[in-house]
């Protein structure tokens, strides 16, 4: 049984992120928001992931962008992003990266991923599709979409 | 001396574009509008793009966001997104890279790009920056952006 939980900001998550490939923008501004108490310790994060003993091995980010900004799904509705889903190299292959896209259908809501290079046949075995592209819209992404029973690709 | 040109849509270039890694949604797309006569063979495509003899050796896809969209740059304004700057491998470390760059930076609009991992480096060199990261504006990107004189960075 695989336990996806929703970390929090300290010391400790961020240098446990250092260890992930897609290590970025995001993390060095949650790691300054820390240092300069904008956040304080322990406040929550956009980020899930899956502990094997003490270490992280698995996580994602996860956001939710609002009705009104949504340019992908019939009826338009409230929709997660989801990116940064990644696996430590050792741990693939579990389920750890199953778990935390199952743990993000379970809102019910539509999903969007922009899915590294290679990694199509994960995403396809989760269900999602391609969404149409749209250049205006999608410029540099190749968004793959999941949509819960009763919801659409809006046409493009 | 080397030589951007403007790439047309027609099966050749399509052909052609099958050698870099990031074929992907944007080519697909092309492709179709192409078999479907939704554009006509030869029109105008985002992309420019080297070639040496009949090779197309390096290309980018380079496209105008309007002014009243812009949520980077201090005044707002029209500011260019470049993606899929590629390099064929037996090709890198000869300038082809750099003159797409430049061939965007005569625009003299601010440009954004959403870089490749481990691309860092190319960047800094060009000029470019580090956007301040803003979660609900840039979700899973790590955007970095150049300004010509007279352009600031918006506050987030």
């Amino acid at each position: 049984m695989i336990k996806v939980e929703k970390l929090l900001i300290n010391y400790k998550t961020l240098e446990q992120f250092k260890r992930f490939k897609e290590y970025g923008n995001q993390e060095l501004s949650m790691l300054e928001d820390l240092q300069s108490n904008i956040v304080e310790n322990d406040s929550e994060s956009p980020f899930y992931g899956v502990y094997y003993g003490n270490t992280l091995v698995s996580r994602m980010s996860l956001y939710k962008v609002q009705k009104k900004y949504d340019q992908y799904f019939e009826p338009a509705q409230d929709y997660l992003v989801l990116w940064k889903l990644e696996v430590l190299p050792d741990f693939r292959g579990k389920g750890y990266g199953k778990a935390l896209v199952e743990f993000a259908k379970q809102y019910q809501l539509p999903i969007k991923t922009n899915p590294r290079i290679n990694s199509q046949g994960f995403w396809e075995k989760m269900g999602f599709q391609k969404a149409k592209y749209d250049m205006e819209r999608d410029l540099g992404e190749n968004p793959l979409i999941w949509m819960p029973e009763g919801v659409e690709e809006k046409e493009v």
